[in-house]
């Protein structure tokens, strides 16, 4: 088993993954080529998943290649981009035929779901690293995070908090593949589990809400941290309501805010607007929470039963 | 000093480099946004630089990042694409302010020399791994592995087997930075250090080239392992001469065969246009030299003293 034998491996599994109606060329030459439509620009996104930083490296492959391509299109998703291709660099410590498989099969079906063609791809020796760079089609306007004005409204377009205890609970994280998960209701108590490898990316409701909201980020790192980077890039600060922001039903605020990973969008709506976004969302079967306004004070305030408190941008950061 | 100061300390290094013309949303966004001249396709490529496997982990940060640009962009000159952008994802053991800033410093040389903007990154903690996505664009006419033909003179852009003696000779390995290393001269005895942490991606030829030449690759893994895949792609064989093959003053036959890093181009190019093919390299200030001819039987043979013998690709397998 060598590097070309695994790589005829992951091309066997990705089948019509690796090819697409825009794509010219697919995997196994120095580049993959694809034709961009007229009128559309190119939103690109890399992302990193570092075993035992970003995942927890005896986790099911088939897991954690479907999470590393969703958690990448949930960029496009913040942009209001639409997927069009990606590329996907795997670091192993060995040539394990089999976890490889397990991995291309999950990194398949996350971009069949999403219609993501996988063009290209790197397969090299070392500590088990991840990157994914996607690429996504938009027109000249895209959302971005720095158009928050004050006055908006702040939504988010799911209930927080339960990724993160996928990571909490280490009795959680037995080995399940993506069929034991895919179907958990929020009251199992698995449920974490679902959200943290299965993220869904907000694609539909990101591109329906690309002319109506100012500005998106997807939740990676907490609603508080996210939101600060919102604030930072628009100039603007927020006010967030404790008792709208919606929670997952075991989760607490306090995970709803810290923690990250589920991959919801949070966008800042125009006030006049949240009635047409409410409506295009559920159009594409999405849900859209209000969770405060945009303040011109460049803080973040949390309403909490009357009273008013800032609070820091507690997110997950890498080096700290 | 937290991952936000180290991406504060990158872009202020890589300056006008994160801009560009067709760049409508650089870095620091959820994606970056990037226009597509219309009739251009994007041509696409992600490798991974792994610290020891790819490069010494204690080689001057400078020159790594420069490194790993440089092997990037060597992709895009095989397909004959022209650099439009790139991104950059970093996963370094500890937030090293030094570190980060050197290295931005030798990836933002190295993408100012080549016109290549740099419009995203991601930064994780963990093993030092360096994975660049590039992307450049190209017409519907591009170089791809698969259309050599019998008959057609395969050429190289320059001389091999320098850049392996860097990893041969650790003694060689010593600390130095970019101004030190690239004015050498071939007949330095440091000249390996320049070639492998300098390579020069041969954008201009490949571009020239692009509708005349039938396949072409970059050399990365040395000409046999190199050759063989054109071959493979293309359904053909070849025959090497190896009094014609252009060696390092100071290197062997067989390094010019069997080791890599050189990144010269090997093209595979119709008989009656190689007179064509040298005028438009020679335009471009670069090279071209038969080495073998393409032939139906596919096997690879090297003509030596007179007599013939097959040669198995040799190259560097990373599991092997």
């Amino acid at each position: 088993m060598d590097e070309f034998d695994l790589i005829d491996d992951i091309l066997a599994i990705l089948g019509d993954v690796a090819t697409g109606t825009q794509v010219l060329l697919g995997p196994g030459d120095d580049c993959a080529v694809t034709r961009v439509p007229v009128g559309k620009a190119v939103a690109s996104s890399i992302d990193t998943l570092v075993a035992d930083v970003h995942f927890p490296a005896r986790a099911a492959p088939e897991l954690i290649g479907y999470r590393a391509m969703a958690v990448n299109l949930s960029d496009l998703a913040a942009m209001g981009a639409e997927p069009a291709y990606a590329l996907l660099a795997l670091t192993l410590p060995e040539a394990d035929s089999g976890w490889t498989k397990q991995f291309a099969l999950g990194v398949a079906r996350c971009c069949r779901e999403y219609s993501c063609s996988l063009v290209g791809g790197n397969l090299a020796r070392g500590p088990l690293n991840i990157t994914v760079s996607v690429h996504g089609l938009c027109g000249n306007h895209f959302l971005s995070r720095s158009g928050a004005q004050p006055g908006d409204v702040i939504c988010v377009t799911g209930p927080l908090g339960a990724a993160s205890q996928a990571l909490e609970h280490p009795a959680l994280e037995q080995q399940a593949c993506i069929d034991d998960l895919i179907t958990l209701a929020p009251a199992d108590a698995r449920y974490p589990l679902r959200r943290y490898y299965l993220p869904e990316p907000k694609l539909a409701v990101g591109k329906a809400l690309v002319e109506i909201a100012n500005a998106a980020i997807d939740l990676s790192d907490g609603l508080a941290a996210d939101l600060t980077h919102v604030c930072r890039a628009s100039g603007v600060g927020a006010e967030l309501n404790s008792e709208s922001i919606p929670i997952w039903q075991k989760g607490t605020l306090e995970t709803a805010l810290g923690a990250g990973d589920d991959y919801e969008l949070c966008l800042s709506i125009p006030e006049e607007k949240i009635a047409d976004a409410v409506l295009a969302a559920r159009k594409q079967g999405g849900d859209l929470m209000p969770v405060g306004v945009i303040r011109s004070d460049p803080h973040i305030f949390l309403k909490r039963q009357g009273s008013i408190e800032e609070i820091p941008p507690e997110g997950y950061q890498h080096f700290r």
